[in-house]
């Protein structure tokens, strides 16, 4: 549905807003069905429910996004309200992927620094009395003992919250509350509720709004502290990079409502983002977890190895972002 | 006294040896005698006697290498054990300087992660309601008094190494062994005892030897296991790192010697496996120092950020090693 720029300049906002809402919540109510097939406690289909749950969050987002940025063409106080409890949905859902996404990331790099190599590599390539002594073996095995239990303790506690989210995400789902947004949804699907301006030239009401979307995030990628690439623990940046993230989130909703498809720069941008942000949530996890009490020092020593290769990661994650970033233009603040 | 190529390779070994040894032995006994001017208890010079003993580990070293990689152009028992004797020396003496490095690249370290940025510079920056909440606070107080518990652990543990290593050295220096040393030195000042075959031309007994230093380096640094920037926790490789840096050493001396002066290339090349070998035995430190019994949880964290983190630096110094290493060719080992 990508649409040439001149032919965009000349449709209405109608044209452009009305079926890009249709089709987001025709997806909405989509993976909502699948949702709910998969989700039947006979079903073994947890991996579907889960790709469920991704499209419906998907969908509500850019539904959320779209009644955001484009506000003006369209109802006002039936686009606020709609777009209060998207969010509202959206976050329920979004907290059980984001316990069982930082637990794999955290259990992933505990596995990569406690068994990833083996030191009896070491002898056979080095000539006898040549090499100076390696303190490698006892490094790795106080990782070892500590990197069990630190997966144990962090286990224990993000499955918890898992959980928790599960059940708050499932009592969502049955609430009146969520079936009041499930039918504005399927209204959607049918009619947008527009303003009385939106039969209007796009100008006005589309570029214009997605303009601002534009610049107000780079206003937010210019503000972003500059590289210092050795100082990862600058985790009173982090706000400004995850404020960043979400301005980026609606300028790249905006832009796929006006052109028709989505921009791979600005998905890449937004995944260097993505991992920015899971980088920085995976350590305050590792530190969190560190102020159990009464944990084992081999435990908090591991926590803290841990802690440091996730804000090593945010680092990593922001270098990713600056070097593919291609607006370098600088941007005063809207 | 750098000499032009096509003078050296008409020159013979003695014209060459003699000279290179004569010079380092110079500055081996200027520093020894430096060294005992600052060491006495009444001077505060303490900065000018490491100077000195630096010197002295600089000439030893040269000497060393030089009495190794062109034994065959000089009375090789006499070789053999005045070069055994300058690596017990050299040795000896490194031992302090070391400890006092990694002290200081620890505390450092330490420095960076608990006080470089104040989580106020957040609230200002981010518009209210929209920053997704930040963990930052509690990371880093929790950093905050483990970083300070470590750092005293840290320096109680390399103080105490470093003030051993200090009398051990001060008892090496005082030694009827290391006064043989100092005669021995004090003979290759004024007369370098050379093997029979000295007088030839330089190629077999300075360019044999010489480019033999050259292959075993380039085998060794070929050696090398390949990039693999997400696995910093490879404590196994080191001991091929710490070697390609020994043989890049004595490579670097022979360099000097048949040259007659430094290559800048392989001086940088040799600084960042210098910063390696730091980077990964302050690691190690950091590791040994966590399983100190009875530590507090909070002070085993930081010691594990601290792990890390100098574990990146092993890494980033590999990096480096690698971006700048100017010779490519598949080397086959000699």
């Amino acid at each position: 549905m990508r649409r040439p720029d001149h032919q965009t300049t000349t449709l209405s906002a109608e044209a452009v807003l009305a079926p890009y809402l249709r089709d987001q919540a025709a997806g909405f109510l989509r993976s909502l069905r699948l949702h709910r097939e998969h989700s039947a406690p006979t079903d073994a289909g947890t991996h579907r429910a889960e790709e469920a749950a991704r499209a419906l969050r998907h969908a509500a987002r850019r539904i959320s996004g779209t009644l955001h940025t484009f506000r003006a063409a369209l109802e006002p106080g039936w686009a606020d309200q709609l777009r209060t409890e998207l969010a509202w949905l959206s976050g329920t859902l979004a907290r059980e992927h984001a316990y069982a996404t930082r637990l794999g990331r955290l259990l992933e790099a505990l596995h990569q620094l406690s068994g990833a190599q083996l030191p009896a590599a070491r002898t056979a390539a080095v000539p006898a009395g040549q090499a100076e002594p390696a303190a490698g073996d006892k490094e790795r095995a106080a990782l070892g003992v500590g990197a069990a239990r630190a997966g144990a303790l962090l286990e224990r506690r993000l499955t918890l919250a898992r959980t928790r989210a599960h059940s708050a995400a499932l009592q969502a789902l049955g609430s009146s509350r969520f079936h009041a947004v499930a039918d504005a949804v399927a209204l959607l699907a049918s009619e947008v509720p527009l303003s009385s301006t939106a039969p209007d030239q796009a100008d006005d009401l589309l570029h214009g709004p997605a303009g601002l979307a534009e610049q107000r995030m780079l206003a937010a990628v210019a503000a972003l502290p500059p590289d210092d690439a050795l100082q990862p623990y600058n985790e009173a940046q982090d706000a400004l990079w995850h404020q960043a993230r979400l301005l980026l989130r609606l300028h790249r909703y905006a832009h796929e409502v006006v052109r028709g498809a989505p921009d791979p720069v600005l998905t890449g941008a937004g995944h260097a983002l993505d991992l920015h942000r899971d980088a920085a949530e995976a350590a305050a996890a590792a530190s969190a977890a560190a102020r159990t009490p009464r944990i084992a020092p081999a435990t908090a020593y591991a926590l803290g190895v841990l802690h440091a290769d996730q804000r090593h990661e945010v680092e990593a994650a922001r270098s990713v972002f600056r070097e593919t970033w291609p607006y370098t233009a600088a941007v005063t603040a809207p």
